[in-house]
């Protein structure tokens, strides 16, 4: 059926449904296309004809009744360590309840392999993209556009970026943690990053970083920050790196919690305790976090809501019921035990 | 162009493409459906035309042409705790380099979700699928055998399935882990699951457990085995349940690493150490397992081999190159720290 733009006899029609539920073609139609605008009865009597029928909905004959596709399409930049996982969980159920389908794609935060995966889902008639971030090229939005494919970007927040996002201020989170890094008395701080170019996620949390230190009149050109691709033993071998510095830092902030979980076997593996000997902190707050030993301080991103809240904005645009609204997320940190007061120091403000 | 199924002038043609390439429409044909039987620089010219034009070859004028999209679906149980995360990223690695496209769904473990993905992917013209294990109703394979749409079971093997498999033997697997358990002196051994309904990997996992059991002249009534979903907190509550019998286990066998890292936390919970005290192992050897404290023995999952190998059976089964031939991968034992002795006896088999 597959192939079948041509007439085939022996595959079923929508006349065939029809006739076999005892509706209009057109009720077929809007059950296939509309199903909200039809009664929960009819539509399961058609259900029921379209399975028993084995009635695929023709993929070109959908798209000229309805123009949509009840699939949405979404790229995230890598499927491992979870790190996207429990956001696109939600996103997923949010669609399924309003009757659509999640396909998902995986760029490996390669921008050309992105594009690529954005013209397949448009061409395989996704009705709407999530993508992660804003860092893309013109021509790829004004695509989308030509396209008329709605896209969503979540997990950071621009104002007014080229298309609407549901995410959250990773500058001013990352800020308001290393405010907390500098109230415990460390001064020497270091970072390890994710790759920041292409990344607008990373590049944010860099300067957020980078905020904190102006506002405690610290010096930005002493920072030093190691850029690494998101892998734990990228974070153990840049953490290595860190403290064989003459004079290593005392905390070291983590661009994810992934490097962050680096970090601290890294330092298991140097003799270091984590945090009276260094203090490491992570972002997301994934279930890794929680999990490592000791459990990670972290920034708390509402990774259910977020979905939640895309699939909603998405879905919304989709169907053309309303105009979209970026929406900024609260994030908050999550106090563990991978932070503590700064090493030689007798003044934890916590315990004066 | 998404809805382009009758002619728009503004919509650029095969035709276009082909003049401005400066070849046949054959040609251009050929090099978007079988790019490996056109020479590198023909193929490159023409995919810039293709690019330069914006020419997003008609899902329908494709199908009708090569009966092919280069598109490959896979639809996975879930894609939470990075499970399938390795293995699939091998997978679509290996796709990109034969030029074909991934998309993946994750059905939540319902068969229901699952029978759904399928039907969208099969619509949405995907030249074959991907999916994980065995356990569906038989209507499913044969809507896909009418559909004549290719699919590879992976993550289990089964020597006559209704599809072939690129997997491992997780009864062995499993037997292999229980009989070292046994070995270092435990005999109350109890087991924390996944769903064993729909998921033939849990069944076969606990199967394996009762071979060893009965190898050993163990009693396999007496072991205790509680079914739960694969998160971490569920592990944590199903060894807390475990530890509170008369008489508790001295070892505790885990459907997956997520169940066993859970477990470990309701060790910490409840002031056990382990393995000093009780012994925990895991199975797949994800990442999560060696971040773990301790870091989890538990069965090696060869992931990367298992993803590589399944695409290319895959993308021979849609391209009807070779006849394929399922394939049953080793799996080993990976020691680490969360298996020791067995606690009051004094015959450590290792220190004798």
């Amino acid at each position: 059926m597959k192939a079948d733009i041509s007439k085939d006899d022996a595959t079923p029609t929508l006349d065939d449904v029809a006739r076999k539920a005892g509706v209009s073609t057109a009720t077929v139609s809007r059950c296939l296309n509309n199903p909200d605008r039809v009664v929960e009865a009819t539509r399961a009597r058609v259900m029921e004809a379209v399975k028993a029928l084995e009635y695929t909905p023709n993929f070109a004959a959908r798209v000229m009744a309805a123009k949509r596709t009840f699939t949405i399409g979404a790229i995230i930049p890598t499927m491992d360590n979870a790190i996207f996982a429990r956001g696109l969980q939600a996103f997923q159920e949010a669609l399924h309840a309003r009757g659509y389908t999640l396909l998902v794609s995986s760029s490996a935060y390669r921008p050309d392999v992105e594009e690529e995966q954005i013209r397949a889902l448009v061409a395989r008639g996704a009705d709407g993209l999530l993508l992660i971030g804003h860092d893309r090229d013109a021509p790829i939005y004004e695509y989308l556009e030509r396209q008329k494919v709605p896209a969503l970007a979540a997990w950071s927040f621009m104002e007014d970026g080229q298309i609407p996002s549901i995410g959250f201020d990773n500058r001013a989170a990352m800020s308001a943690l290393a405010k907390e890094v500098i109230r415990l008395g460390h001064r020497r701080i270091a970072m390890i990053s994710g790759i920041s170019q292409g990344n607008d996620r990373a590049r944010e949390r860099i300067e957020g970083l980078k905020d904190a230190l102006r506002e405690s009149a610290l010096d930005v050109d002493d920072l030093e920050i190691i850029e690494t691709t998101y892998e734990v033993e990228n974070g153990a071998e840049a953490f290595t790196q860190l403290m064989s510095r003459d004079v290593p830092p005392t905390a070291v902030l983590c661009g994810n919690d992934v490097l962050a979980v680096g970090a601290s076997l890294g330092a298991k593996r140097l003799g270091l305790r984590v945090p009276q000997d260094v203090s490491i902190t992570g972002f997301d707050d994934i279930e890794l976090a929680r999990i490592t030993s000791p459990a990670l301080t972290t920034v708390h991103v509402p990774h259910r809501e977020m979905g939640r809240k895309a699939a909603d904005a998405l879905i919304d645009m989709v169907e053309g019921k309303k105009k979209v609204v970026s929406a900024k997320l609260e994030t908050s940190i999550k106090k563990r035990h991978s932070l503590g007061p700064c090493p030689g120091t007798n003044d934890d403000p916590d315990h004066p």
